[in-house]
């Protein structure tokens, strides 16, 4: 069984997950090959070498677990949290520790190995957004869980083992640490202005326009102020709203058009980087632990703005940032929106 | 100049330091192959390749700058900071920024190009140890700058770019996040129980010693309770201190011996990985920001255990760890604590 552990300095968790681990004394980081497409679990026919899938769209209807998807939801073969159990939440001596219960599954999001979000059809990245909001839904109603992290890994320097498109989800019975930590700062801001701090941003970006990558009716994307690395990007709705999953129809077609761009732009300013794409939502009981007028006042669903962002892996993480949480960065925001802006898509 | 920029809603720093980039189109991130014996600037006889010594110790005197050293401390040929001008703090917009001023500087750590931490000998150590004191000592007159780091990246894994053995020190205007959030944990465990959270885990993991990897009579090595990464190690000294630099010498010797046996343990157990090495100390004005009764009961000097460290590089952060600031960690710090134990050193 994973187990969650806190520490007692900084409050921060980790999950310990020996399952992991492929042989009990394999402690050793053997950076893997990725795995292409002679042995992709993840093309079509194949479908027998993933768990049976809680999710799929197949145009035509079709048999569970068989071909013909468009999108596949799978749990992960190999999960960092167990799906089954009770928290168990207890001390040990001083520390903490609950049971390591949660989901982690794998959206697969194409049935072609070779395209990535960036050549795939708006309509294509558009069928994934579902796909995310239709997993974080149905899982919200697990009471257990707090909060649900959709992520996507493309490309071994951001981790990512397979090369067939694909971008996952983990959900988590406690708030993350840099989760509480956005809220904390969005509900200062609150309290501060009565204004949402990432509507701020949006009216302050729009109005120098010098870090205004890609825009349309319903979502902007650009280069944070300060950014941890070099072409880091956001993707912000204008319309304030706390939570991802609930967004309407349109907001997602504008953001699937939105992200295929500027991935584009990415892709061909700097040679496809690997990249992690981040899904930044409100958590579900994130108002537990505030006081009854924080709450009425200042919810998350007031203060939060839901919004993706994009991390290039170009620069290297080293002992200064691991020391700090401080990130030196080698390219100004406003000049990676001068580079993307110039691609041609 | 560099750039220190404040994220609007988080409160997170960075540094855009644009000067550490080769070429001004260079985007791109090439692993540089690390530099080894035949172009190394860091070899006796090639002092000229370096920034001239702000530091050496030379045990039969010596011109600066010259051979016949045994530790050297120069400026950062490609520095993320620097150390002439003010700061002048401004706002643009809702947005925050300063001159990036600081210091930063590499400590060579031996004239013996072949030699790690894990070979050199408990002297040879300490005498490192001695510098890292006397250069944090001068700095912290700086009245500009409120923290520094010291900390070591061994191994390309762990982004270091020149073979040679050697450490570096970033002295920074604001403190930085981790830091922050350290001492506010250790402020929350003081006021509800006025003990030091730090001497409250040294107290419980020398009860339980399942977690316990070396100790002598000043200094503790455990593997601490949550941790981030596979054999993570921490060493604290058993006297209450916040800050490294304020140290006696009969414990830089005691951790000298610690950290040289801990090092060998996890080179043999773990084929000498890629690790970085940090040193937790208290920052120079953090009472700054406190309110006054705080700043009488709660002072950092109280709340506050300077540490070292150690983050071995096994496993790979990826997309999950990047959006949430939450680990999975693959080995229990109970069976990391046994594999270490067991390696005859």
């Amino acid at each position: 069984m994973p187990e969650l552990r806190k520490d007692p300095v900084t409050g921060r968790w980790v999950i310990i997950s020996t399952e992991r681990r492929k042989r009990p004394n394999d402690f050793l980081f053997e950076r893997p090959a990725i795995i292409g497409r002679e042995h992709c679990p993840f093309c079509p026919g194949r479908e027998s070498l993933t768990p049976s899938e809680v999710l799929a769209y197949r145009q035509n209807g079709g048999t569970p677990n068989s071909r013909g998807w468009d999108v596949r939801v799978v749990p992960n073969k190999f999960p960092a949290l167990q799906v089954e159990g009770g928290l168990d939440r207890e001390g040990d001596g001083m520390f903490d520790r609950m049971n390591g219960i949660g989901a982690h599954e794998v959206i697969i999001e194409t049935p072609d190995h070779d395209k990535t979000f960036a050549s795939m059809s708006e309509l294509e990245i558009e069928r994934v957004l579902s796909a995310f909001r239709e997993r974080v839904l149905d899982l919200r109603q697990d009471r257990r869980l707090r909060y649900i992290l959709v992520f996507k890994n493309q490309g071994a320097t951001a981790g990512a083992t397979l090369e067939h498109a694909h971008s996952q989800l983990i959900a988590l019975p406690v708030v993350p640490d840099f989760v509480r930590e956005e809220i904390e700062g969005a509900r200062r801001h609150f309290a501060a202005k009565e204004r949402c701090v990432f509507c701020d941003i949006i009216h302050q970006e729009v109005t120098t326009g010098v870090r205004v990558i890609q825009e349309n009716a319903d979502v902007i994307a650009l280069a944070p102020y300060a950014p941890r690395f070099p072409f880091e990007t956001w993707l912000l709705p204008r319309r304030h709203a706390a939570r991802f999953e609930d967004a309407p129809q349109h907001e997602y077609a504008s953001l699937a058009q939105v992200l295929k761009s500027v991935l584009m732009r990415i892709d061909r300013a700097l040679e496809s980087p690997a990249y992690n794409l981040i899904v930044h939502s409100a958590p579900f009981n994130e108002t537990d632990g505030v006081n009854l007028a924080d709450r009425v006042n200042q919810r998350g669903a007031d203060v939060y703005h839901w919004h993706v962002e994009i991390l290039p892996k170009l620069a290297r993480t080293a002992g200064f940032e691991w020391g700090t949480g401080f990130y030196i960065n080698p390219t100004s925001p406003e000049e990676a929106t001068r580079v993307l802006r110039a691609v041609k898509v």
